[in-house]
């Protein structure tokens, strides 16, 4: 009998790198798909919260957010968020325009047999159109639609690329140690800023706050459509956590699953009782919006948290609902389908719980919400008062009372 | 040229090993969230089925059942079902609370490469809950939420996972050869007996059966909802039986996939044509139910049937649809959404029909179908009195006729 | 230390090869899945667009197009799309009735490694169905039920699966080097063209065209259910072309993602330009069929095309949606829900577009549309008759008017 060559060897080993690049590869694609079905919910639950004289203009909204998301990603946001060598200090770079596969691009080797180039750009600009998507929700029956679809252009071709290659991309935050796992902080509090900056320089509908102080329930349309919503966006989240660990790694993938679920329904346990206590009644709507509460809550550390921390963080997460949308209210931020505390709030508790429960440094999460909270709020208060100064930023109040 | 060493060779054998397993690992956690979708298919099923006034009670129960679900799955079930080396004599067993990694844990060793802990946690924790949400369609439009939960609580936590532990945790039923993939019994005569039992002690809707026999027929509220509701049920149910397989092994997982299709497809046009031997009209409830007959029919053998036996199980249990549902009005049995008809009879039909198909005994799948019956017909009476006799079951006739 | 023996060595590649088998087909298996969704989508889309007292009957013809389809293309269709050596001249043959394992049928051997016999059955048969459904939208409204399902029978079971076999089989048009990777020609222009010659037939709806020449906008019934169904098809269509490439490859599969995610936002930008310079107004409908028009228009050289090169073709794909829909209303061909447009046309394009942006020849492209074309058409038309003869094609006017 001959000996195996090193030949023969060499050639096995391919082989068997081939395999594990595809079981990873097709993870991340999996979990795309996953992350795409995202905004089928936010347009279901948003289609859910509006009066059914605004429901085709948040479908109108919702659908536009993904296809422009895709698409300026594709021209300028990925070249922002992923600049390789091309970086000013880890604060901003640009890799130029259009998505270019790098020199000497060889699939296998391009991210350690963890996925392609390609595969990257795509999950990726799935996430990068999430985080408008936030803002539709908040700014609901009053805005523009003009001012609506530049607002998102900016936030999804340039905001949020910027922040997001702080963390992502191996900018400034990389380096210290921030960790976020699917984006507490680089998706959420980035979409929940964003949604407070425009829902307070629209103010609210007309209607919902009376001269006397009193705050005038606007009933959701269709609570089914927000049930609806509120699945499909769980149904994604596992992609969007569980994509995020960037390879099909057994044991970390499913673990984030286990977390992902539990913390999930924690937040839906920690909104009823909350909900219960203030309204002496089951509330469905504050239910699911504490489910979303415990799937933000767990985002950035679902890798690193064990199932029992998932479900205090969820459940905290869930808790605070019903109270945070209250607040927002009393300081008369009108946000119909309370964006604001499930992604700002949410987001905020998420990142800095990583920073308490796990070995991550606490000051470091604090620190980089903090920027990111920044960024945002300016780079929203800069685009948002253009858009008021030249498009106008709010319907007209007739228009407002008959339907976008 | 040199040899290879034994050190090279071991190296590329663990890199061979972590390619099967993520392969394996990821299919297991597609299936999970396929599985997870079916809950969104239960709630829009029962939600196109109740009248409107009682929609947003069902979308609340469905929603309460998956976060409760897993959460008592974490803390309880799955040390019950999957319980080790504590078991006293194959009937019951504990592994302790919370879901505790075994000593030892290797997750490349722990099932041979084909899965992690965390995976086959979050995979049987989404099957735990969906014996549950079997018994809220049976149930609807009369049963007070507590009660519900309070029910709800007590099959998933105890009920489920001791029967399921028999088979699937290794149990008595396993050790007699007794064969059921992805639970006809486990999970569908589970779900069925309790629901049969709950609309039993429930006793029908108001206005439902007339004092002169006459069965009044409560339209659906909704059929687009109920289509919705089959459709994903169906979607989910590729991974209910291809991820029950446990392993991605191509040529079986796809057998199960070809053999789940044509199951389904059968089931539709056995209850097609019986509702039309009945009522002289295509009957397109009946057709969807037809559908999800054929689904629980080919559950217990779709690793071992051959395509065109499934063909004639789901045609055969489509058949029966139409019949049983108008078996149980007889006997004044009111099941809003047939579920009783669809699980507990199908379950049945599913999984003696390995026994009388294959080679596995008909004598071990009739007496494991006749202990899973009874234990859980005895536990759902149990509980069902004492939360009758505590709590209360059913709401007062006024707030029936209300809308809950 | 001794040498590895020849013998650990085979065992060592057979492991490495299960590896990659598992990963490819588990890829297929989940774009199975996928594919299935888009049922739903279609049903869902479908719904949406007809009016409130034909949404059952809508729906269950969708129901029963999938199922006839699994079924008709089990008992003859897949021997008829895959004869293997059975072929006459490239141009027909079949395989027997039943889909039958070939003689000494390896599963790992089978298709190199990529998927098994099953595989292949089902992921087909998801597809088979499709072309189907796509009639089903073009003659809503007015077709006799017994008439639709007796066409989708013959076109599942004969037409679609001797045109599939002439690229797909390894027929003369694949012979040729005609290129089609997800069937542009093979689904959406059978489907097109069938659902031309069935609308035709059939004539308008009443009242839909005046005596005047007018054109009377028969409303759409529920925008959301229409952005709904869109959205799952978007979701199935990931799985529809990336499941084409029949291997999880890594590169090309995320390829493919990336530009069917281009293409069809691009062709949603493209729909919303052009509506909005006829009509002088945001389209959301003609916005949704864009998206549609640029996923179709990507069909066929996903592998191939470059994403800049998906931007252009989903972009011209969107930007004809408007006009399309138009001049098939001038030659007075009622589609109600435009997928004469969307598909033939769309199909057409997206087929000729690989001969005019790749290397493939722009001839024999053009060869392989006009000639699956012609078939189909004859087909159609020949069963489309034998149908008017003896069933009768139409419901009566008192019934359109009523409603199915």
């Amino acid at each position: 009998m001959e000996n195996i060559t090193p030949e023969q060897f060499e050639e096995l080993r391919k082989l068997s790198e081939s395999a594990l690049f595809a079981a990873n590869n097709t993870w991340l694609l999996n979990a795309t798909v996953l992350v795409f079905m995202m905004h089928l919910g936010f347009a279901m639950l948003e289609a859910g919260f509006v009066q059914p004289k605004n429901i085709i203009n948040i479908l109108f909204k919702n659908t536009m957010v993904i296809c422009i998301g895709l698409l300026s990603y594709y021209f300028i946001g990925f070249g922002l968020m992923y600049p390789g060598d091309a970086s000013a200090g880890g604060f901003f770079g640009f890799a130029g325009f259009g998505a270019n596969l790098p020199d000497g691009y060889d699939p296998l080797t391009y991210a350690e047999g963890k996925y392609t180039y390609w595969t990257e750009f795509i999950f990726q600009a799935m996430f990068a159109a999430t985080a408008a998507t936030i803002v539709s929700g908040a700014v609901a029956e009053r805005i523009k639609l003009s001012a609506f679809l530049g607002f998102t252009i900016f936030l999804v071709t340039f905001s949020y690329p910027i922040t997001g290659f702080w963390h992502w991309g191996g900018g400034w935050l990389a380096k210290l140690g921030f960790h976020d796992l699917a984006g507490c902080a680089m998706i959420h509090i980035v979409g929940g800023t964003a949604a407070l900056v425009m829902a307070v320089l629209l103010g609210p509908r007309v209607g919902r706050y009376g001269a006397d102080g009193s705050i005038n329930v606007i009933p959701e349309n269709n609570l089914p459509f927000v049930a609806v919503g509120v699945f499909l966006l769980w149904f994604g989240w596992f992609g969007f956590n569980g994509g995020s660990v960037l390879s099909a790694d057994p044991e970390l993938v499913s673990k984030v699953f286990a977390v992902t679920g539990l913390g999930s329904a924690a937040g839906a346990i920690g909104a009823l009782i909350a909900a219960y206590a203030r309204f002496k009644t089951y509330d469905l709507t504050m239910t699911l919006n504490g489910i979303l509460g415990g799937l933000v809550g767990i985002t950035a550390g679902a890798d690193l948290l064990s199932p029992a921390q998932a479900v205090f963080i969820g459940f905290v997460a869930g808790l605070m609902v019903p109270y945070v949308v209250h607040m927002f209210d009393l300081i008369r931020v009108d946000d119909p389908v309370g964006a604001t505390t499930v992604h700002l709030v949410g987001g905020l508790w998420g990142a800095l719980a990583v920073g308490i429960f796990t070995e991550v440094s606490f000051l470091v999460q604090l620190v980089g919400c903090i920027c990111v909270f920044a960024f945002t709020l300016v780079f929203s208060f800069l685009i948002g008062y253009i858009l008021q100064a030249t498009l106008g930023l709010r319907v007209s109040a007739e228009k407002e009372k008959q339907g976008l």
